[in-house]
């Protein structure tokens, strides 16, 4: 595959309530992370997930894939790195890398699957203004 | 006001997810706790709250308070005691206490107030029936 | 109580996991947002929280109260407004205001109390040098 | 490879602060219910993560997959079932099901992986004892 051109990149800190006894970040937050990396990829392409929501319909994430590298630390800054990795007429996958910004250091990297249903839970096919709107990455 | 009669109690374990890197759990796991007590005591009454959201009423959270007295600790098992405190025509207050089990500690307690809303965002009257199902408590 | 000059301001969008199937966003989230509004008034002062706990300090939560006033909402951006409300030698008190930023709605507002304790869990005073740090404010 | 043998299950009703506003469980939830598969796998073989961790043990997670199949719902009653699917001297898999007890419908599966640690950081050989505790399962 070609790499990647349309990166979105959120950044934030790492909230204390996103560590563990560990004393470091829970896995489970980073999950959260990606959504959001998905969230701000949507804004940043001058839409957002509220919108498709509106229109009656859902992505709803059928697979996620993470894999841990080093772990990320409270009150740090983290880089979200997200783009489409391929676009399918019922399917979207998007891949990530969660980075600790100041270092560099890659803490984490993965990718989520996600099907498009209707309101009453039925799989649909993505709306052609849809498509066009996600596939702006060569992957598309 | 008299002691409570009408306690339920909900017992469950501390996942690890819920601690954060002071070692004990973070005081935000406490507040979904109050919220899964408030679920077993209407359980254990005979009705759920899935009930109540599908006659198309919701409980909204208007005010919650926590007093913080021993750390609770990941995987030791947790009883949350849950009981109607005040019971108004538009408002209920549940209390809480939340305990570790074996020893008996308290860890926390303190209370949620909701007042009732429909699917608009309106806030209505509790129902009869919903009132006098909630009203077991002498709190009523 | 003059009014607080010393506000640190935070801001970040609403992410997708934080709301519930009441279509708005859970009440537990505020707490975790109240945090991060604490930990970007440390930042926004030049030191962190971090480096509190690098110090062998921690500020214990010993008191959360909310009030829920209007529901925030899923990829709304929220401001938090952070101040320290009161601080005695061994307790600080942090008021807080979450608000819809691009409309101005207070969507809640509340307290957090916390205690200052050493590794093995013993209250102690607030160090002086903290002390000052966090007496930046006329509640001080 | 065989049939896993040794399956620990887990039951618990969906809280509401883990659904979304899909009306559905929110997919990182599904990773904190997982956690606590493992911790219970523990339990239920006479021993405990949090034993592990005294240690000065740490089964740091490095890959996360799960495949969402029917959404899981506020209230219902979930049994997550966790065994032990690889044991190597660095590395032990675990794998899941994520089921809604009363129907007997599967909402997810999926694996994680784990190597282990010290409290400084590095992986070290899972000691001998623990190889044991972990390899009751014929996948060990």
């Amino acid at each position: 595959m070609n790499r990647p051109v349309d990166v979105a990149e959120t950044t934030f800190h790492v909230r204390y309530a996103e560590t563990d006894q560990m004393g470091v970040v829970h896995h489970a937050a980073y999950v959260v992370w990606l959504e959001e990396g998905r969230s701000s990829w949507m804004r940043k392409h001058g839409s957002s997930y509220a919108q498709f929501e509106r229109e009656g319909l859902l992505l709803q994430v059928s697979e996620v894939q993470l894999r841990y590298r080093q772990p990320a630390r409270y009150d740090r800054q983290i880089t979200v790195r997200c783009w489409v990795e391929e676009l399918k007429s019922r399917q979207i996958t998007f891949s990530y890398e969660v980075i600790d910004t100041e270092s560099g250091m890659l803490c984490a990297n993965g990718y989520t699957k996600h099907i498009c249903v209707n309101r009453e839970g039925q799989v649909t096919t993505l709306p052609e203004r849809w498509r066009r709107f996600l596939g702006v990455s060569p992957g598309g």
